[in-house]
């Protein structure tokens, strides 16, 4: 088994002290619209299958400077209990990067979307952390070492990296050094994305054990694969030509099926919530009015739709509570 | 291909007016465990798969008589005008009876169940209704060739023609006379049954439809036929040994596969309400606290629960609002 530490030793460069006192860097939030879903190895994070995801211009900023005798981490304002899990998840993934083992760090770290909203991912935090580091140590690395760095802190991290379309390939190699996101295609400025918010409250189940639990129980997770590549040519192909009903079919239809692969678990996995049901029900009504609007779902109760700019105005006044959020090309 | 009447008239007698001037017979509603989900023939509503049902003690009432000059149907007092679906749809089911052309039926039904709760389904009226037409005309034909006949007016009927534990074979001739249902199996005494009651409003899409867009789009059905023997293979064992918790996760996962393959159908469908989720949320908080509750759920919005006998009060403390129905032996 191949540890996360010996990846991160055989990338960096020897380990020394910082280069400047202080770094902050940014990372998009990233909206997968064909999903990561199903790890092939569990330590490094490395996913059974492609997967592709478009950039928000939602932000995580973080800045990392050396600490004087222990971790300090600083979330929105708010300095977190070394208890808390999201100490422990970040201060873990710090212990790959120490310098020596009486090296601490001070991270400060901001989202532009509340927390509340279940946007603000892990995804994006891990991609600013490792780039912050990255500039503090000087260590110059290219974009794919730092999404692979990211996906150490988790999955989705690897696609944080960039902005615009992004593809994760899952890779073959045991230790994941061919497993790295990249931007792919040129930007559609003609895309619009927007969220209809449902609830706030905290999953039941993280999404690292609901991916497990399917991978483990599901009968229709073996049909995931083949699921995934039908549905990557689909939005490749939309993107080059920007062909929105394909995009949309494919990118919905492929939120519908992660989500029936956890239905089909053992114990059955649900994220939706009573709204998630009235949102999903709203987009099709739409539709079937003649809106060109698809949504897609994480593994999270939210409905996350596109629209084509063309009829922005009419989206809008169907989905009056719709909060749009620009790309990030 | 072979028609309805092809079938029909190769199995009832030669055809002679009314024995007796007016028959009145019964049938009950049922429950699908396995479910029946997808046809190999249309026409004929012969299934891709087994299913297997539990009788409720709601029963459709019907009675018979030749009629003066044209079809009357009375649906729980009310008489129906010619245009109804329900109308179109039994007067289509008579045609295969008649003596002649110029014989008309005057069809008496009352359901016990208000066609309200959902539960009042074609399958009990059909199966009363073919009991009844065999006893007008004293044809004295086997249940299974009633079960056949019934599943010309749909095709779980076939399963309204027994109590109990019943088995419909998906039989693999091409006319269909090896696709009957019959009873298996002993009564459990010790099961319970209920519904937790969601909405009345009418589907927006009929089963029949959905069942063919769901063979025909859902990369998932492909499954379904390997995921009912399991099933149905784990109901029988949990129904000869009185194995609850066996059969009330098979029971459940059969019925969210089901849901799977419409919901990965295109366009998608979803017969959840917001209600559904809040339901289902229910069954898994309760089983988390040590209650053994498990559901199913048919082409619609409402969820039916299974539980022990032993286990009533506490359930019955935990969903005041369960409507509690008698299985019937």
């Amino acid at each position: 088994l191949i540890s996360k530490q010996f990846v991160v030793d055989a990338m960096i460069p020897k380990k020394s002290l910082p280069a400047v006192p202080m770094a902050s860097e940014s990372a998009p939030v990233n909206i997968a619209l064909v999903k990561y879903w199903g790890k092939r190895n569990e330590e490094l994070h490395l996913p059974i299958t492609d997967s592709l995801s478009v950039a928000l211009s939602l932000m995580t900023t973080t800045s990392v400077r050396q600490a004087p005798c222990k971790d300090e981490i600083i979330l929105n304002g708010q300095r977190l209990p070394e208890s808390s899990a999201f100490f422990l998840r970040t201060a873990r993934f710090l212990d790959l990067f120490r310098p020596n083992s009486s090296f601490f760090f001070t991270v400060e770290t901001k989202n532009d979307v509340p927390t509340a909203a279940g946007l603000a991912s892990s995804a994006s935090g891990f991609a600013a952390l490792i780039k912050a580091i990255n500039t503090l140590f000087d260590w110059r690395l290219s974009p794919e070492k730092l999404s692979i760095l990211a996906r150490m802190g988790s999955g989705s991290a690897s696609r944080s990296i960039a902005s615009g379309f992004v593809l994760w390939r899952k890779g073959v190699l045991e230790d994941g050094e061919d497993s790295y996101a990249e931007c792919i295609g040129n930007p559609w400025d003609e895309l619009r994305f927007g969220v209809l918010l449902v609830t706030s409250e905290a999953k039941n189940i993280g999404s690292g054990e609901a991916m497990r639990r399917t991978v483990k129980t599901s009968p229709v997770y073996s049909l995931w694969p083949e699921v995934v590549e039908r549905d990557l040519k689909a939005v490749y192909q939309a993107i080059g030509s920007k062909d929105f009903v394909l995009f949309g079919e494919a990118v919905e239809r492929n939120a519908l099926f992660m989500h029936a692969t956890m239905q089909t678990a053992w114990p059955p996995i649900c994220y939706w919530k009573p709204e998630t049901i009235l949102a999903m029900n709203s987009v099709w009504s739409s539709r079937s009015q003649g809106l060109p609007v698809y949504f897609t779902m994480d593994a999270g109760p939210n409905v996350k739709v596109f629209y084509p700019v063309s009829k922005e105005k009419e989206v809008l006044a169907f989905f009056p509570s719709l909060w749009q959020i620009p790309l990030l090309w």
